[in-house]
């Protein structure tokens, strides 16, 4: 019944890993870990639904098509509204980073 | 656009703090901070909406109806199902207990 965000974490994360933990009509709740790892240089997020994002553990930065750029530690959260452009740039390379993010219409 | 979860805590929490973080049709995101603090005794929570809680800093206990008591610490999940009566029977006296809930129907 319980499950906790920050053990099992995977071994060895050569991708970025995505677990769902709450998968309902209008909403999903997941958690993101990464390592270094960044989104695809080429490619941004357009994601139909609005995104809720904590870090829970590590470092991240966010950057949004209009040039912005967020870096968020942990307990940081960020509100990226639906079809905001975005993609995660940076992550910490030594340890590490979970996200959880809440998809919402 | 950012904000801090875990900085940003009232100082002197005399009830549980509830912030609302997201607020949509179908979902509810609300940051809650108790120190020490149990629900009434004789209440339980009978919410028509699902929720899904984790701990982010500090301890708690939450108990159900039937008898279950489930103690959670940082990054343990729970999901309580709609109509599931529960209550919080203990938060850590020494510190203050962050928790992320995420209400969904």
């Amino acid at each position: 019944m319980t499950a906790n965000l920050l053990k099992s974490l995977p071994e060895a994360v050569l991708e970025e890993c995505f677990d769902t933990l709450v998968e309902a009509e209008n909403v999903t709740v997941e958690r993101i870990v990464s390592h270094g790892h960044a989104s695809p240089v080429s490619g941004w997020y357009d994601q139909p639904r609005h995104e809720w994002v904590v870090v829970l553990k590590g470092k991240g930065v966010v950057a949004f098509e209009h040039g912005e750029e967020i870096a968020l530690g942990p307990g940081d959260h960020l509100k990226v509204p639906a079809h905001a452009r975005h993609r995660v740039v940076w992550t910490a390379p030594e340890e590490d980073t979970v996200w959880l993010a809440v998809h919402y219409s």
